[in-house]
């Protein structure tokens, strides 16, 4: 089969590679009806990671069991799917506190930018629904599996409540799935800090009150203003950069609780400001497994849309063109069909 | 009147100091019976912060009300009264949300090691109790004022719950209080890392279960095989170093709970380690008055004796002396009397 693979800064290819097929007992095969790039395929895609070796590329998922391992008990073949970026056994201790990303068996996905997909630890990782989905409900579906269950757990991790002041620090798909989250446990006010149009307008859509278009020192004067000089109850920090996150902090509130969930590049973080900052500081790869059951049922019962986050689709053979669209920030995410 | 001042590095003095006097409308001042040394007083004292004029010393007090200011309201003379290191007015927005440390009219305070001592905000910052203490009781009573209001809020912001298990990093008197508090919170398991014998026998009257005296890497793994791999549920950083920092972080599950309560110096957190550990971390200068009048309530009716800290007792005079022997390690603390 074809499938996605990065060789170097901007040189994607969509080229042969090997099938996948049952390697452990506890593995399923999966066929894609739709796959997408994440924000963070974008970081070696720039460059900005090294990348030692021709990487093949995509952990974002959704589709029907083609095959199951022998140790595998509760996914059957004619299922459909969503599983997590991380697998996990869903059964250790981590898995146990919710933390499934932290899985001791964990593995990071990648291979998904492909019609076919070989997920290990089956059972644990998957989540099947009683039937299959109507075709147009698959991107929302695709969605829970990274970007909607990241965004959600900033959210979670930036402890949002009902009636609650949030500040959302990136207009990316994830800040822009962290608004609709926000919305959903009952946020009172979300300012979306954003200077893109098409960006902002999703983020209203979502549930955002206010737009903050000033970064830095500017952009959280405007956020302690609106906040009549108190600051946040609930800051999402969703770029991963030092500037991102030290204006996160800076919006909250002493006792206010600041998330990250995208991978920190090149983030060092001064212990005595964070001390007398007073916030809470929580993030980390999105326990995805954790949410995945009820962000589905969000899904299926119509309550949330968050495939509109996917603003441009493509064929698989094109995904080298969905790279750049997003690199150019052209599209917010790409959704690419075999 | 005589106090002490810090000139230079181990350099501390007893001399002559202008008395207090009120100077806002909302001052008291205070007489003290009894008055203590921090170990934050130490980092200036080594040298490890900059002295750039002579410091009038010490932030821990409580003791007889002689005069208030005019707007002074609920405190009067003659009252004993407890307060925190910090000022804070208790009314505005922070102070609501419990971060009194992050009182928008927030002072530090300093000159507590002295007879005489005047507070500002005197209603918001001032606990008074119903009656004189008897005396045995205010060495406990004077350590509510911040070590072991900061012990608490230590294992506060670690989320101690009942059955939970807790590494305390750091034996110095905020630390060992640090012990003492998860143990009121129900803690099960409650691991100290010392290894110095004074304070290991003092742990382990507190609360402690069990003693960790490797450091570093060691330590870690220590405490990950008293965990069955996992790490601990709360961990209490109660130094302020680098070491100490990822220290707790490492001993920490994924989904842990780490606070971090003395100044942080020279302390860089990496962000992308950060992320992987998947920890909750909290810190920042204690909001004592928060807890004050329950810590107050658990001294009076003798269920905790945090008194038990002071292993050292010399006259206000000799407080130079108390100073070497918290430096050299001698004392874990020192009470100062008139």
């Amino acid at each position: 089969m074809k499938g996605t693979v990065l060789y170097g800064p901007r040189d994607v290819r969509w080229e042969d590679v090997s099938e996948p097929r049952i390697e452990q007992p506890t593995d399923a095969i999966l066929r894609l009806p739709a796959t997408c790039i994440c924000g963070s395929d974008l970081w070696p895609y720039r460059g900005l990671m090294p990348i030692p070796a021709p990487a093949p590329m995509g952990h974002e998922y959704c589709g029907y069991v083609e095959e199951t391992g022998p140790e595998v008990r509760h996914i059957r073949p004619g299922q459909f799917v969503v599983g997590s970026f991380a697998t996990s056994d869903n059964t250790c201790p981590h898995c146990r506190y919710g933390y499934h990303s932290s899985c001791v068996r964990r593995e990071f996905m990648s291979r998904a930018q492909a019609p076919w997909l070989r997920v290990p630890l089956a059972d644990g990782t998957l989540v099947p629904l009683p039937e299959a989905p109507p075709p147009e409900m698959i991107p929302s579906l695709l969605a829970c599996s990274d970007v909607l269950g990241t965004g959600w757990f900033a959210a979670d991790a930036a402890q949002v409540r009902p009636g609650g002041t949030v500040v959302v620090v990136g207009d990316g798909a994830v800040g822009l799935l962290g608004v609709l989250s926000a919305r959903q446990m009952g946020a009172e006010r979300i300012i979306l800090m954003s200077r893109h149009e098409a960006r902002q307008k999703l983020g209203r859509e979502f549930g955002a009150t206010d737009i903050v278009a000033a970064r830095g020192d500017e952009g959280v004067a405007q956020v302690k203003e609106l906040t009549h000089g108190v600051g946040a109850d609930s800051v999402l920090e969703c770029v991963g950069t030092q500037e991102a996150m030290m204006q996160a902090i800076r919006c909250a509130r002493p006792g206010g609780h600041v998330s990250f969930v995208g991978v920190p590049h090149e983030v060092r973080l001064d212990g005595t400001e964070l001390f007398f900052s007073h916030v809470h500081l929580h993030g980390g790869p999105a326990p995805v497994r954790r949410y995945l059951p009820m962000l589905m049922e969000l899904v299926l019962e119509g309550r949330i849309q968050p495939g509109k986050v996917f603003d441009l689709e493509l064929p698989l053979s094109a995904v080298a063109e969905g790279y750049r669209a997003m690199d150019e920030r052209r599209a917010i995410k790409v959704l690419l069909r075999p």
